[in-house]
């Protein structure tokens, strides 16, 4: 018997009016009847590569070490652009080379990855789209890496990546700056900034965005009155800044990409 | 070979947009790669207990005996609220003790259930963070349970469970006074009124609510004109109010607490 | 060991508000616990037969022979219209005769396919309610296919399926005139003109609806610049009119029925 094969997860900016998911899923199972497969979300916005990068370096790392993630952000389609697949610190990443895939191979293994440009057509669909390579090309490709396929023999050697790197917060005088980089589906926002980079400031800060001042990081919501504001550990591993039972985003009007000060 | 381990179904308050849900796949995964795991919903309003206990309400007693519910709709996340894992009528529920699971498990068992708080860490994962217990707690310790681990085994036992009975409709004069407790995806609205309610009134009755009427219960949508009322025995066996090819909630303006009456 | 079960796909308009689809999850496990179910999509907008027609169209084929397909756009539910099982083509449909089977059914097997209507009560769950008939009969006659039971089993045989044919674009002169027949998710309008219908013309055409142009069909959203219009070949096989990294539906105001010119 078999072993069991590892776990194929998927995001997309798909969203789920159409059927364009239980495609991908179709196909998979077209190859590995036994595949198991995870949704990691489906509601990126539509091409907002950071979105999904985000989502990836969130997630990724809870899956066990084997684990193939599939990754459509990929306004290029049809273009020239490249799709890769990348073995990094033992997880599996099969998406366009847009930055998509940035973020989580710098955190499970900056210096330790290996990425392949996917040419091999053997392991696509037999035909293929100018408009749906997730269908055609990375689930065909994931589904055989899940069978056993080795990532060499999935296209040509790639040695380094596109995309930005995840931004670092820089000390700016007294201060730390960091940024914004995801709201939730509850309002909390992101920041970028790590327990590392606090160091000695923990448990006396106040972190402050747009002119309101967020007091942390507290150690649970409950620590301040309802719809005050509060600095957390998020569960992600970065600082968030919150309201108890409310949206910081809807009523602080905080977004992605503001600047973020801890004094 | 091991038996086929038992469902495991999540309902939370997540929603889709971000990789939460992912994540609770992921751990399950991670102590229990055979686990099945199914989605109840991820579109609980944010904080809405009642709703969730609502979802608990009319989707558990679907589910093959031994099946394990994940539950997560947590105000108090990192708060000294408890966490609690519960049997009922052969079910498995866990999840915050705040009213979520009361509900259905009044339904399973009112007299006979076992719950126990979780303490016993060595269930979690390792590192508990202060704002993700579905991730640290409580979809570990359902895996252990869909393992084979025994609820004794997972803390200390607790003999009442918070939160607020289903409210009963009461006797009032020649009327029954029920209340609408859901309005579902269709805008129909759900009361509190079974059928051991009525009893000698079916087939007869005047349902009303905010003045408008409804006659039935009925057989069939289609026993009446096309946006026409009617009250009708819902999937869940409690009496509903609905339009015919409409949504009662929202032409109705029907809504969750409003007074039913059936004279 | 017996051979893995087909897999069951699940097409519906129950939203994800509710419980509703882990209900008929729960139903299917608890008769055969080893299936394994894709989603299709639950956002069909409620009642609309001809949008989960064209999602049944664009996705059933992709399915490994053998999968059964259920669907739920049921407005009829609890009168006395018809519900059917469907073999087409190798894959299994089970659903309501309204119209909602009968793309695929064409697709698949215009000339061969066999049905029933449900009418042996011993495969539906013993209740069965008056509003859901997906969970009382479509999910349990479903996962008793997947076990193995035959079709013939499952009722008496049916020689004609009820719905509208899909439009076929029809020479106007000069001109071919086809149809929007599905908007998705990004805005793309999915027309009913497939490459046979153009034959001669491709790669020079002019396709307009709306007073717009769309130049096309094209290799690649990137032959043309941001934001400007163009047709290309989607996904499903179907000419399809885009906005480079835009929505055509949105900005354009284009519609499900609008008529779409090639010349």
């Amino acid at each position: 018997m078999l072993a069991r094969p590892p776990l194929v997860t998927l995001l997309t900016d798909f969203g789920r009016l159409d059927a364009y998911v239980g495609v991908l899923k179709a196909v998979i199972a077209g190859i590995l009847p036994a595949a198991s497969v995870v949704d990691l979300s489906h509601d990126v916005p539509r091409h907002d590569i950071r979105a999904g990068a985000f989502h990836l370096l969130a997630a990724c790392p809870y899956f066990p070490l084997g684990s193939i993630h599939i990754a459509v952000v990929d306004p290029g389609v049809g273009s020239n652009r490249r799709l890769v697949a990348v073995e990094a610190g033992g997880h599996y990443l099969v998406g366009p080379d847009n930055g998509l895939l940035r973020w989580i191979v710098d955190r499970l293994g900056p210096n330790n990855w290996t990425a392949v440009q996917l040419t091999e057509r053997r392991y696509w669909l037999d035909s293929v789209s100018d408009t749906f390579h997730g269908r055609d090309i990375l689930a065909p490709v994931a589904a055989h890496l899940a069978r056993g396929v080795s990532l060499d023999q999935l296209g040509s050697p790639v040695h380094d990546l596109n995309g930005v790197p995840l931004p670092l917060p820089i000390v700016d005088g007294e201060r730390l700056r960091g940024e914004i980089i995801h709201v939730d589906h509850f309002g909390n926002a992101c920041t970028n900034i790590r327990p590392g980079h606090l160091s000695g400031k923990v448990g006396k800060s106040v972190v402050s965005t747009r002119e309101h001042n967020f007091p942390g990081p507290l150690q649970s919501y409950a620590a301040v009155s309802m719809g005050e504001p509060l600095a957390i550990w998020g569960s992600t591993g970065f600082l968030e800044l919150a309201l108890r039972e409310g949206s910081a985003a809807a009523i602080l009007r905080i977004c992605r990409g503001d600047d973020v000060f801890v004094q």
